[in-house]
């Protein structure tokens, strides 16, 4: 039983072969008859393993360890496991699930992925709590349809938005049809599918304190699914004051009775350590650690996703990825427009932990784990912890904070962080932060892994860049003029905009002299792959119906995040630092440079050549 | 003294500063007035350097021991040293030059890099000896006029062709000026450059064994050198039962009495080790050894001079560059046309001796040689006769040979090789072959060096392919399908047409998938370089008439190539074995593939993926 799940699953993710670079952009499955086919795979898939998921939970129940041993034996595999916990009796599955671990063969799965007999008996309810918000409007109604149009849904789902402004449904279609977009790639039909999904989008009016109105809602949802196999997933779209209640009227009064309920929260997660701590505790009042589906999306962007890809699956990477050949690691995210006049969340935070604290350290992580024993999701999450746990806690002094300035230029006057309305007088809130963090382990001994984050800044892009050592002994070192750092090979991983993997390499000018350069060994996702890269959002999303936890944070790797930033965090407030004050517009604070060469470090993204 | 030459050296070739890639291509001496600066650059070194010579060579006459060792105390370097050996006085020179280390410091070379004072001194005069031949009139006419044209040849200078038949000095500018082409990058003025360069061209009329023609050849070389300091470069482009009578000649009627005698001869150098040895003896007995100029134009070709610039001056590939992490390196070859005609030298040597012998094994031995002390001549000399005197003999069972048959493609019949009228009937010649060699050294024990040359094949190409080893414990396998072995990484440096460099990488096909494929990380010169490359007989000739030897193969790197190649050369012939015939324009027997899978190799340029 366990097997059709796996088996399934690899429609999307495993078992999809090898394929050579010339025909990729074609197979891709853009034409119509593998789409098609691609749809079925999932709408087996999904349908599959919400079928099964029912079974064993109504097994569950009364499940004794010997049981469980039992269940491992015959197959039984974690990720069906991990879909099968129903609120009401999260004790008995946790003990459950925590003693599987993958145990069905490729041979199981394929053996099993014919079947798709029991496909109609299951739903997926996807109810975004917030409807009204702009991330709702701007990223996740697009996402879902998205992955409707491409057949990533399974047969039977619903939206519902949810928000406390009265509205009807063709409201609520009328307001998500202005921000649906067809991809490129794939317009055909686009306007019947828009229509398609929008029938099956619905609203429900209520407020998020509120156990009836959750109940009501729950009414609703009961009668899409029509006596199916019930799968439920909230996506709080919601400010954190509200997180708490939110998630036990939905637990208490929403919840799946048969099949699945997950629960998508989005940062902040918390302000430090402390609240970080209480927030995990609230939310499991109500809910199971696997229900949780802590949202980065920085983790479900395409280059991030890459990134253990890169690393794992080629030869050429993995020998050089540690102190002896890295000279240092950037992580760099920068924004070219500063709050304007939304400063009110923000100024409570700061680019620290807006940025840092979780998007650069996620990266960090990934990038700097050791390998995990699988590409299972609690596999890379127990690696990514080890890492965050070998790390020094930040130091003031290996920190430069900065908050941009008013600056005219070309006749326009750009305002100050503090001009903005929404922020309060004379804050100190850092809206630049660079950082050098070290990593107390045999691997990384020694290389600082700087992170730059800033607003207002001159650009905007997010990039990861691997400066490597120095050449020694290098026979060429008089070619290089005084700066050797400039001859150093790099690796960069544009993550964004404009998607691209570089490596700088030294390169003789053609030519009868002996002149040598820095020249791209360059991989430009927008040259090589046709295909549209897909929003972060509708990966995370389809991970979160599929219940693939890699790409979110567990709570343990949350508390680990938060201990190596929560002392510096303090002391700032508490010494009330003033930041370095910048342009709007700039490259950042000059400090960053020293704070840079304090670590014999230059920044790969700042000089002529990017 | 010795100063000046070093400095003026580092005009073209190694003082020249690392250029970042954005100017690269507009600071590469485009520009008029840089250009200018080079070619005043270029004019005193060699003039200068000329001029050193000659003061030197005079004296070395009666230099004894003690002599040699306070000379190199005043900081008289190699360079200059190998660039004083007079023909006649070759016992004490060599002496001396073989106890010469570079000891010429940076400063010195700086501090005397502004004096020309002695610019006009010297002249070189060059003698192309076959100048009607083919050689002469495609290559070496054309790549001298672009020397002259980009400013490289010294101020005085004169081009003699040298033939039996007879011909004006109006005529020789003629026969030249129809193959002159100029730089597409520059060709501003260019047809008064040529105007110019024609000026300097005459025509000397001659049998090649006759010492009074190179007697009256001397008396016109005189006349134009007008009492300056003489330096002579005869370019030996004739068959090569005639080299030895025009050395002699050469040497005895028409060097130069106070300046420098070099002599370029082509391949072939002998049929196997006895005769290259006899051909190397007779040399020998007229030419100093670093007075023969052995060209082999595979060494002039910009990637592979790219080729230790790629290797030492990047940290990310020499440590991948040994046994473990590389499975096995690829030299393929192959041209798109047969004898067509001109199979009359051909068939007496065959695509052996051609091409493997000498290209194909000079890049694997620049390819697999240790680091060497320097970037000097004699450095990465000795480390390439290490190398090749590691390899083991090749063994017949390594080895596959073809000969093209006849075939009718789209209305077109192709001939056979044996169709060729100068070809003799029943040829065994091989057009075709391939072998795998061995290096039993540290680094590279165990790991198969793939060769491979064709003619009459589907392409025209030379290319190294550099195939990495699978990633041990790969945790994407099941992504890869069933051969692994296209999976796994590869550098390819794409010698010609169309130079490039790329390595495949695996990569995440963007998507919601977890599908791989290999993507290039690429390097491909036509993009980056606006610049023409030179062809490789410019750096070549310029090489030699600088005195610059890295690229010419001394002679006993040729022994310990021919000593790989002459048993199973001879084996083939005793044993009179059968060529694998394959279709003219096909991709080569299929005998290449089985050989290759003999030693678990796949052949990276046959396949879908190029």
């Amino acid at each position: 039983m366990a097997a059709f799940s796996s088996a399934a699953h690899c429609c999307r993710s495993y078992s999809s072969s090898f394929i050579p670079s010339s025909s990729s952009s074609s197979s891709s499955s853009s034409s119509s008859p593998s789409l098609h086919g691609q749809f079925q795979c999932i709408a087996v898939y999904s349908t599959s393993r919400r079928f099964i998921a029912a079974k064993v939970s109504l097994q569950s129940q009364s499940l004794s360890h010997d049981n469980v041993v039992r269940t491992q034996d015959v197959g039984l595999d974690a990720a069906v496991a991990t879909t099968v916990s129903p609120i009401e009796n999260e004790t008995p599955f946790k003990k459950f699930k925590d003693g599987l671990v993958s145990v069905t063969s490729l041979e199981e799965q394929k053996e099993a992925a014919g079947i798709d007999a029991y496909g109609n008996e299951s739903t997926v309810s996807i109810t975004v709590v917030g409807a009204s918000g702009d991330l709702a409007k701007k990223k996740i109604f697009p996402a879902l349809f998205a992955l409707y149009y491409e057949g990533f849904l399974p047969k039977h789902f619903t939206v519902y938005g949810y928000a406390r402004s009265k509205m009807t449904d063709a409201e609520l279609r009328n307001m998500v049809s202005r921000t649906l977009t067809c991809r490129i790639d794939q317009r055909e039909n686009c306007g019947e599918k828009m229509e398609q999904f929008l029938k099956r989008c619905f609203y429900h009016s209520g407020q998020y304190d509120t156990q009836e109105n959750f109940a009501e809602l729950d009414k609703k949802l009961k009668e899409h699914e029509a006596g199916r196999v019930s799968n439920r997933l909230f996506y709080l779209s919601i400010p954190p004051n509200i997180f708490i209640d939110a998630v036990r009227c939905a637990s208490l009064s929403a919840s799946s009775g048969n099949g699945w309920t997950r629960v998508i929260v989005e940062k902040p997660f918390g302000r430090d350590s402390e609240s970080s701590a209480a927030l995990t505790k609230a939310l499991k009042q109500y809910l199971a650690e696997d229900q949780i589906f802590r949202i980065d999306h920085y983790l479900g962007k395409e280059l991030v996703e890459n990134l253990s890809v890169l690393r794992f699956s080629n030869l050429i990477f993995e020998p050089l990825w540690s102190r002896q050949y890295i000279r240092n690691v950037q992580l760099i995210f920068s924004e070219d427009f500063g709050t304007e006049g939304r400063g009110g969340y923000f100024d409570n935070y700061g680019i620290i932990r807006d940025i840092m604290q979780n998007h650069l350290l996620q990266i960090l992580a990934l990038f700097a784990m050791e390998t995990p024993v699988s590409l299972d999701a609690e596999d890379i999450r127990n690696e990514k912890v080890k890492v965050l746990r070998s790390m020094r806690p930040l130091q003031l002094e290996n920190m430069v904070v900065g908050q941009y300035k008013s600056h005219t230029k070309g006749g326009v006057t750009y305002p100050a962080y503090t001009d903005d309305k929404t922020v309060p007088k004379g804050s100190l809130t850092p809206t630049f932060a660079a950082a050098a963090l070290f990593i107390d382990n045999a691997r990384w001994d020694g290389v600082p892994f700087l992170m730059k984050a800033g607003k207002a800044l001159h650009n905007k892009s997010a990039e990861i860049r691997v400066q490597f050592r120095h050449v020694p002994g290098n026979l060429y070192n008089k070619n290089f003029g005084t700066d050797l750092d400039q001859a150093t090979n790099e690796l960069v991983i544009r993550v964004q905009p404009d998607e691209a993997i570089y490596l700088k390499i030294n390169n003789k000018v053609p030519g009868l002299g002996m002149r040598l350069d820095r020249s791209n060994l360059n991989l430009h996702y927008a040259a090589r792959y046709s295909k549209e890269i897909p929003d972060a959002y509708e990966r995370l999303l389809l991970d979160a119906i599929e219940g693939e936890r890699r790409l979110f944070i567990r709570s343990d790797e949350l508390d680990a995040a938060w201990s190596l930033f929560t002392p510096v965090l303090k002391e700032l407030e508490e010494k009330k630092i003033i930041p370095e004050y910048y342009p709007y517009g700039s490259r950042g604070p000059v400090g960053a440079h020293y704070l840079a060469a304090k670590y014999k470090v230059r920044w790969g993204d700042v000089g002529a050549e990017q």
